[in-house]
């Protein structure tokens, strides 16, 4: 790599993506046909795109095929749609990443033992909607320091790729209202290699004349790293892949920093980095 | 009273300390001679005097007297100590403030849970000493944010006398290290009495031209309330009775506010008050 394009460290893949996606590919040499995954595997079309050339394909409506095996994403389902598809008797891959997993057994647990769960973290986010179903029915998703108190105990988890920024701020606004509660119970669920990827692309953003930001549109880790480079004040794109990349954007920066989301595989970020040289060379 | 004097509410006895003074009162009613408390049941010398007309004693060492009848005062005292008085056949009377045994059986249990247990207090107070006895060989007190983080998992009790301020404080920079930890269990162990106390001191320094805080030297609550009203900018005097007011503080102030700390008793308020009224007429 020339010298003026710092590849962030972390950046692409994560742990949980990486093992759904290769159990997706594992899953599709071993049955030619019937293979489904409940949603795209992970948010990236190319990648989805792949998998359907193998045979693999994404629904979301689990009545309109003829489905043999289904896979479960890495996000991870509500509980009430895991009992449903226990019941259709088809073969079940779940490939929900180990920290969304975690994070779901401890609101189930925390519910269990009375406590009102708090989730913190995005209410639409696929995964966000799972750890809900787990968590009861007193249970809230804030995005905010606006708390709707119901319980003197009340116990708190993240979304897994929560900014720990954002964390620190909504609990620090709960422990300023500690003397309402009788006990406050945090377990940390944020995903360090998240956390560890944001940190690597904070470092680098600072360095750099440009950033460019790698993973789908609608990836709600890529779009953050994309918010991070922009607050530092760096001139900031995100895109999807290298077909995006606008010569003028990059030929006259001396230092370029390239950063990407956890759905964003290997082979896009070369292709990135490649174009980016084309152009500065 | 007169307009330009304004007692706080909450000024005073305590619950806790209340319900030990009236079971001691009690005891020394019942039992004529053998009746001692472990240490001064308050840190009030007058209230220690009225006792001892009764024939009730004050005692640091349990082995110097011919002792019938123990009585332990409102703050408690060490799991290890209890056990020694229990082999003794003497007859003990536990007044440790129900608020106390609470925080007391809270670090039992956290600690038999696998937690490390931070108190957030002062470390020479002999509540601390008797709740740290109970919260296991990880334990550590914390009036700051220097934490010796040993587990992944914390429980965190206060001293039920701290000041919710400072224990936001320390919670807050806690939080800031969020990410160390699995787990921050946090059991809200403040007297909600103390609280209301300060808030309602608080109150009236800021309208005030001198604040009297009574109660004695060595009482922590007394000194922390004293150190509110300086902090808020009011000409402050802590006394422990009505003897100590100097014509000088008074005599030209438009209003005058008095509170007093857990162990003060109403007859002393009542006493400075009476005082303040004189060299104000």
């Amino acid at each position: 790599m020339l010298k003026n394009i710092v590849l962030v460290e972390n950046a692409g893949f994560c742990f949980g993506v990486k093992r759904a996606i290769d159990i997706a590919f594992d899953i599709a040499q071993k049955h030619k046909q019937g293979v489904f995954t409940l949603g795209p595997i992970i948010h990236n079309p190319q990648v989805v795109e792949k998998l359907k050339e193998l045979g693999v394909y994404p629904i979301d409506n689990i009545n309109e095929k003829n489905i043999k095996t289904l896979i479960i994403r890495a996000h991870g389902i509500p509980k009430e749609k895991f009992e449903e598809l226990k019941k259709l008797g088809i073969e079940i891959i779940d490939a929900t990443c180990p920290f969304v997993k975690k994070a779901q057994r401890l609101a189930e647990k925390l519910a269990s033992e009375g406590y009102q769960v708090l989730i913190i973290g995005d209410k639409e986010h696929p995964e966000v909607k799972g750890i809900f179903s787990y968590a009861g029915e007193k249970a809230a998703v804030i995005s905010s320091d606006e708390i709707p108190v119901l319980n003197k105990k009340i116990g708190i988890i993240q979304q897994t790729t929560q900014p720990l920024s954002k964390v620190k701020e909504i609990m620090n606004n709960i422990i300023n209202s500690l003397n309402e509660f009788e006990e406050i119970r945090i377990f940390n669920t944020l995903c360090n290699f998240t956390h560890k990827r944001l940190q690597a692309t904070e470092k680098v953003a600072r360095e750099v004349d440009v950033m460019i930001v790698v993973g789908g549109k609608n990836s709600a880790n890529t779009t953050q790293l994309a918010n991070l480079c922009k607050k530092i004040g760096v001139m900031t794109y995100h895109i999807e892949d290298a077909q995006e990349i606008d010569k003028d954007w990059v030929k006259s920066a001396k230092k370029i920093g390239v950063t990407a989301g956890a759905s964003t595989p290997q082979w896009i970020i070369d292709e990135v980095i490649d174009k980016i040289k084309k152009f500065t060379n």
